[in-house]
């Protein structure tokens, strides 16, 4: 029986792919996924075949996925960053359940928590909260407790999902949740297009996230107590004391 | 001038390297790191300048690195797992103050909440809080503030550092601060030299976890309330409505 690779490819689907990754595209004749990240290694892979579906349709696309290893060939399922964060791996096996002899590998990618904080210095480096700001799956009311907890006990927060058309002043909301433990001076940061062309990021104080411009490329960071900006790089110190 | 690249080699130094990682170590001559992780890499790149220092000495070996690059060689500093989670970076460029004209670049690594999330099937998924039981350089105190605001609004929760020689009951701790808000029948995971020889895991609940054995090897996963565990693998749904 065939396999689904459930596969990571980092936040820019390029040089930050593992050699796990490359080596499981390069096993499977056939590639599933979302079309803008499938766009992204077609030119690489041009000898495979591609099956994608629109962002919406994620259970069809886990659906093809096992379809195609029923019928005796390996398929990789391609998520941008890593799967198993605000990706695929948990409805495909969801979806799996209904194809028990499938089985289901997950092979992990750099997220956009590591793959941006390396970009803006080493902003995460101690105990640190991942929130999406995304009510699509997530009702308003849970995710203002998880950002006032996160913030109430100085965990430094990575916002995912900042900003989408409808949702233009969740950001702001955000903040304003978090202003309510975190001082307005604290050190925050965002990144866009990780790894990708015309990747950029910006180092400013949670007043200014308040009012800042992000869009669904932007990957968020807030600052602890203890965070600050060294030589134009956002760093948190690993521990309360200096050794 | 010469640049120091502080690399992620993911939690096993091997395929889980990224290309970027790989393309890093080529480029430079000299390699630092603490003994274990220089280990790891040294028969896949014998012709390299090695410098390595004890687990403890960890400013020093920052100012190595930095020294041999005023000296005019790239070098890499190299870390397991990502080098911005409980790793080199911050301390890096801490140090790095002292070296104006050095060059820091972090190169991001899979770590081992995504590393072990990966094993276990797909334990984080949606939010989570990622905390190290490691009081060395923070207070107890503030760890379990954490324990408890991440249990309360229920993050999945990500246990780094959750035990070692000094500290066997920390664990134990953790869970009963974690019990006050999540159930006991919590779905719970622990993974042990992930990416490594001999890597194993276990799916168990939070009460189960209380008195089990880990030690430094070992990465914890700790459930939210809609967890679950299908076909043996750990599965968090990504949002509270199904698609
Ligand atoms: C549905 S989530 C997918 C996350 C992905 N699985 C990961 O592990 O990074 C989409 C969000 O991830 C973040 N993201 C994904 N790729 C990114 C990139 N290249 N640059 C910045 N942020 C990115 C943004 O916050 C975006 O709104
Ligand atoms: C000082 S922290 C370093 C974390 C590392 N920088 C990372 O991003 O994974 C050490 C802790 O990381 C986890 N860890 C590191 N490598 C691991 C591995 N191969 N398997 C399981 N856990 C690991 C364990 O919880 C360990 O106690």
């Amino acid at each position: 029986m065939s396999k689904v690779y459930v596969i990571g490819l980092g936040p820019g689907a390029d040089r930050q792919m593992t050699l796990e990754a490359v080596a499981a595209l390069d096993r499977c004749p056939v590639i599933v996924g979302y079309t803008v990240y499938v766009d992204l290694i077609k030119t690489e892979y041009p000898d495979k075949t591609y099956l994608t579906t629109p962002m919406t349709q994620e259970v069809k696309r886990c659906q093809m996925a096992l379809e195609e290893a029923v019928k005796g060939q390996d398929v990789a399922m391609v998520c941008s960053g890593d799967a198993g964060v605000y990706g695929m791996a948990g409805l495909m096996y969801e979806t799996g359940v209904q194809y028990p002899d499938v089985e289901i590998e997950i092979v992990p990618g750099i997220t956009s928590a590591t793959g941006g904080a390396a970009v803006l210095g080493a902003p995460l480096m101690h105990d640190f909260a991942v929130i999406s700001l995304s009510d699509l799956l997530t009702p308003w009311e849970k995710i203002e407790k998880r950002l006032k907890a996160a913030a109430m006990a100085d965990f430094v927060i990575c916002l995912y999902n900042p900003s989408s058309k409808k949702r233009r002043d969740y950001l702001k909301k955000a903040c304003e949740c978090m202003l309510e433990y975190k001082r307005s001076e604290t050190v925050c940061g965002m990144v866009r297009n990780i790894g990708r062309d015309g990747e950029s990021h910006r180092i400013l104080t949670l007043e200014e996230l308040k009012d800042a411009e992000v869009d669904m490329f932007t990957t968020v960071f807030v600052g602890n107590e203890q965070t600050k900006q060294m030589n134009g790089k956002m760093v948190t110190p690993r521990g309360y004391q200096n050794v």
